[in-house]
């Protein structure tokens, strides 16, 4: 007999809708079926929705969130390109390795695990060290859970250095978090399918602005890689979304058949009544948590992000305890990842359908896994 | 209503087996639970059985097949290698465009459409051009339906130019020809998994010998690409195959629990009776094809892939409407692919449980379906 399904309430790969999980379960399709054409054009079309652009250039591509960064910087980067990471953790370090790989004289911005750095320092980063061909920004750093206010950094980077592309890490934001792509500014988006797009993970997702295709199409050497190049790409989502049949690498038909699904559902609910949501969802599970007496990792309800909470354990209470103790009522968190701060936090993630179909419970029921958890791990709840 | 599935006969895409459809069905599950790490390591034991080798190391990535090549290219290619392309088709040339944008000198031997080089020629080619780092061999090039004798190949490179890399491009042939990867002295396999692999499209696969990792180890200059380098993938690969947790991106689990369920059933027959099984199979559609008066695309039987069969259309019948009559008999195939002729052929595949489960009769099917779509097409099928 199959052990019961476990909730996986991790910050990615989160529970998927059983529409997506159908569309997984698809039977042999060719890529060049006009079904699937349409069904491809259409992710391409409502993921400018999801992001909030009219005009940027998606390109859904089989990877993980990582290959994403190639499918950017790869492109957009060429040999002796400033560029500077606004570095808010894990992240942000292999987003600077990425972009040194790829031939940029990297300069970070740092702050300490749960802190990021201020617009002052930035800007001053800009003016100092400058011209950046690009400032690459985690969102949220899936590591600390920090939410960086990009609208603001945008608004910096815009002021001070204004042909400095801005790329946002999008993996652990899109669909959850407000990124007005045309309204903010922004040039590159990159985002993964597991998180809050609802997808099972194996799709890499960047959107570009018209500002992004231009100093593309301006390169003067030619793209570093083979796979992650839009020479190869570019024809091929255009095709697909002017509903013709191209090839260049067999697409995941069936992952891209469940991000339909997925994409469906999150714009049936409209993207303001979605960020809402995620707010509202995040707000609660962090009001409860700090109502136990345990602290976010995040220096600020401001600086959280709204997908996932980190948070550290409470004195006296062993990691692997409460963890091992959550999966024995059924609920699977995930450990910490920032190398200084690993073993002294954990984190949950609440996106998606957790979030926007709350009949579901799944937060209640992670909240309640959570509280007996800790009691068994030996922590003495607040008498409230 | 939805319409009737129609049997996805082409050269990959296939069909898939219920138990791969339903693992990809599978609910969110961690990319480091316990159960798939399990699964993700017996993944990548097994494909070591399906390749024939003790002591290849094998990469399993989200991706297409072609990132496979920049996964096998990008680590053994510096700035300035040579590389020799064994070239029979549309692949033959992009493989070269990948060794290109890593750097090589890239000499082809090619053949026209539907022929294969002569051993001689490659025998001519690396004795007068190189010394070659590598040489690429499409083993079935997808575009024209051609096999190349990999094993005869291996033997004049190891004979005439000891140090050079053998790289066989398997996409179209792995769990279908024999590839005896330590018998024969090949260094590195590239293949996808959704061809004779059986597992929706989203896998790129690559096994690579002590030989090849020791090139690797040896570099002198850093890995062209951050998400294709071994560097970042080596590590997490042996962390699986150890049942250890490990992250750099996150691993499609949905299409690894595929890939196993899909492993599991092909090792369950042996690879002895796969290869055989693939090649009864090809032989009876070859001769019913060529018993009606078609002409296949490839040279010879010797020089025709087991796995697909690309076949001339008969005079005056038109590709589309030959392709449309057979899917409105709910049978899908293939057009040509190949630029110089591609109007002329279609490509039919045969592999995976077409061909080892005969009980599901899609090879019935499928020319049951062509003959009547032959017929309304206008053209008179030879008395017999």
């Amino acid at each position: 007999m199959a052990a019961p399904h476990k909730l996986c309430m991790i910050p990615g790969p989160v529970e998927f809708h059983e529409d997506v999980l159908a569309a997984m379960a698809s039977p042999a399709l060719s890529h060049i079926a006009p079904s699937f054409i349409d069904c491809f054009g259409r992710v391409l079309e409502n993921l400018r929705h999801v992001l909030l652009t009219k005009s940027a250039q998606p390109f859904v591509v089989a990877g993980s969130g990582t290959l994403g960064w190639d499918l950017a910087v790869a492109n957009l980067i060429e040999k002796g390109d400033k560029a500077l990471v606004h570095n808010t953790g894990v992240f942000g370090d292999r987003m600077g390795d990425c972009l040194a790989t790829y031939g940029a004289e990297v300069s970070h911005v740092r702050a300490p695990p749960g802190h990021r750095p201020s617009l002052q320092e930035i800007e001053q980063a800009l003016t100092a060290d400058g011209p950046f061909r690009m400032i690459t920004i985690t969102h949220v750093d899936t590591s600390t859970g920090v939410l960086t206010d990009i609208q603001a950094v945008a608004e910096v980077v815009r002021r001070v250095s204004p042909d400095t592309l801005i790329l946002v890490d999008g993996v652990c934001s899109v669909a959850a978090e407000p990124i007005r792509m045309d309204d903010w500014g922004i040039d590159v988006v990159t985002s993964a399918g597991q998180k809050a797009l609802g997808t099972p993970p194996g799709l890499a997702v960047v959107l570009a602005s018209e500002r992004a295709m231009r100093v593309f199409n301006s390169r003067k050497t030619p793209v570093a890689a083979y796979f992650a190049s839009w020479n190869r790409w570019l024809p091929i989502m255009q095709s697909y979304e002017k509903r013709t049949p191209s090839y260049f690498g067999t697409p995941p038909v069936q992952l891209i058949m469940a991000m339909d699904a997925s994409l469906k559902l999150i714009l049936s609910h409209g993207m303001e009544k979605i960020f809402a949501e995620h707010a509202a969802a995040s707000d609660h599970v962090k009001q409860v948590l700090e109502g136990w007496g345990l602290k976010l990792v995040p220096q600020s309800r401001e600086a959280a992000a709204h997908a996932m909470t980190a948070v550290y354990y409470p004195e006296g209470v062993a990691a692997s305890a409460l963890l091992s103790s959550a999966a024995a009522h059924n609920v699977v968190l995930a450990g910490g990842l920032h190398p200084t701060i690993a073993a002294k936090y954990f984190r949950i993630g609440h996106m998606g359908i957790t979030v926007y179909e709350p009949q579901r419970k799944y937060i209640e029921t992670t909240l309640d896994a959570l509280k007996k958890a800790l009691v068994e791990s030996g922590y003495q709840l607040p008498s409230q």
